[in-house]
């Protein structure tokens, strides 16, 4: 049964889907500028000149060439009951509504299916932890010390692409002494020192798959406080990775290590959610925080990634990648755990 | 008088601002989730913990913390009449419409400033651009013949960094051959042949503005055909060129270039626009094509990248990156035009 037939199941009305992730999800069409109708008895694939070749090889759907204003163009010839995806913007909305469609706001459908993964999508998701397991291997190896932080994250770069990554993040995270405390700080032009803790977050793609890693290195002998801050993230990880299981709300598994950092000298500082999903987007269902309405499933792939940040002074994240199964996880990242010191 | 305050001359009522990018346009702060609320004597600048730090160091505004689910605070918070950009999720604008807010829709308004650059934004294209000349000057002595194209692609990332480039797009487009054709295929596993034509399309960022240009090579000697070819489209950007300047209409500048590819044995074959604004975004206002409804003003900066392409055979564009003045141009690209081979 393909996607595309299990979509249907889950549909009481056409659905036109404009997230070009969806798209791709559905049918493995890639490109900027595509949407889908999907009908009880037809799958329309629209898109420009630019994409319309490879758009003609998509099986089992008929490629419609529109111009470059798709949505507009649609407005002008659909007609009928159509049900569209609310990340839509406003203004293609109204656009769409202005013309013969009845509207009927849809949200999460293709992502609620896309956050439960099949067989294809892990393997694709095992090769990408793969080459990340290696990459942050080998990351043991590079200089850090009196180096700018985006020296060491072009060196990653260079590691992923020489280990086969189909491609890697636009930008990675290498967050050294008070950077570290930015949970999204970037890797800029701070020199790394002596005896600092140093984030590094980083994921390449495989098959358009992505993995998300976050490992934290010391440079020389640490304070005390950083030492057990350290201690105190590994621990609230591990209550995590034993705790996780399909069943549990988001809520309850980032609970499950947020509860450690906060019984701890450290609570009240990871300021963020435990985790997310991860596929074709590096942040998708579900979410693992305190917001979270989503309740975990078996082939749910999520980050589990507690964090200490103590502003202007340092910041401490471990991340792994791990299949959620009936029973626990299958963890697809494999390295070690504990303060690795690196020179 | 900073942008924040052009902006408010050209308010009806305060505008939510929720498109990151114009976020930083305005103020300078670069993050994944953040509103500006611009009103008459206030701006405060919503993120969440991750990035309220980097927040408070934006100077004239107020950084207020929010919950990661922003707009969803914002609907329970503000109230009275507020402008929204229309490039807002439908269902976010849901969301807000279900506050104590009188929504009206705008769209564009910072997008039209953003077409306009001013003097610090032209120096980062003019960087952006210089280190553009260097690497493509440099992807002369690359080996092409018998790699894959994603390995050139690999080595035009290592020139572009060598060259000080911030960061790069997440993907360069290396098509060679038939791949050429699709104006937007990718550098992909294809072995480069001899005798054939091969479009590089790249960028790179300097302070978040992108330069974006295309050559097309030769491998070797060509049929007659598409050396013809090859000197319709250097004409065409040649016309374009000579013929740009500010008062024209986007549809006005691209036929510029359109009629002399139409007047030739390629007619019908440039199927996309002449170009689009550049900055921010790789691709924003104005448009330079068949269904462009701006204006060039002084100030705009553009490519201008006639193109032509045949199904299954082969593709070429030529690209510069230019900025509209009252009388003509400025080019920022200073790149050869005429057929270069590579080996």
């Amino acid at each position: 049964m393909t996607r595309i037939d299990r979509l249907r199941e889950r549909l009481e009305e056409p659905l036109l889907v404009t997230n070009l992730v969806n798209v791709r999800y559905l049918c493995g069409f890639d490109s900027s500028n595509a949407a889908l109708l999907i009908e009880p008895d037809r799958v329309r694939l629209f898109t420009d000149f630019r994409y319309i070749e490879e758009a003609r090889a998509v099986p089992d759907v008929e490629a419609v060439q529109t111009k470059r204003a798709l949505i507009a163009e649609l407005a002008e010839t659909l007609v009928g009951r159509v049900g569209f995806e609310t990340v839509l913007p406003y203004a293609q909305y109204e656009a769409l509504a202005g013309g013969g469609l009845e509207l009927v706001p849809r949200s999460g459908i293709v992502e609620a299916m896309r956050a439960v993964k099949d067989e294809t999508e892990l393997q694709l998701l095992r090769r990408a932890c793969k080459i990340t397991d290696r990459a942050f291997e080998r990351l043991l190896d590079v200089h850090f010390i009196g180096r700018r932080e985006r020296d060491v994250a072009w060196d990653l770069v260079q590691i992923f692409h020489d280990e086969g990554a189909e491609s890697v993040w636009p930008e990675f995270i290498v967050g050294s002494g008070p950077t570290g405390s930015h949970p999204h700080g970037r890797a800029g032009d701070r020199k790394i020192g002596v005896g600092e803790l140093v984030v590094v977050d980083a994921g390449c793609t495989i098959g358009g798959y992505t993995s998300d890693y976050t490992r934290t290195f010391s440079t020389g002998p640490l304070d005390e406080r950083l030492r057990e801050a350290y201690e105190v993230v590994e621990t609230a990880q591990d209550g995590a990775l034993g705790g996780i299981r399909a069943g549990l709300t988001g809520v309850e598994a980032d609970a499950l290590a947020r509860a450690i950092i906060d019984e701890s000298d450290f609570r009240g500082t990871m300021g963020h959610g435990l985790g997310h999903g991860l596929g074709l987007d590096v942040h998708e269902d579900p979410r693992l925080s305190t917001e979270s309405t989503d309740v975990l499933v078996a082939g749910n792939v999520v980050t589990v990634e507690p964090g200490v940040y103590v502003s202007g002074e340092f910041g401490i994240r471990i991340e792994d990648d791990v299949v959620v199964t009936e029973n626990g996880i299958e963890n697809l990242t494999h390295l070690r755990k504990d303060l690795v010191e690196v020179g």
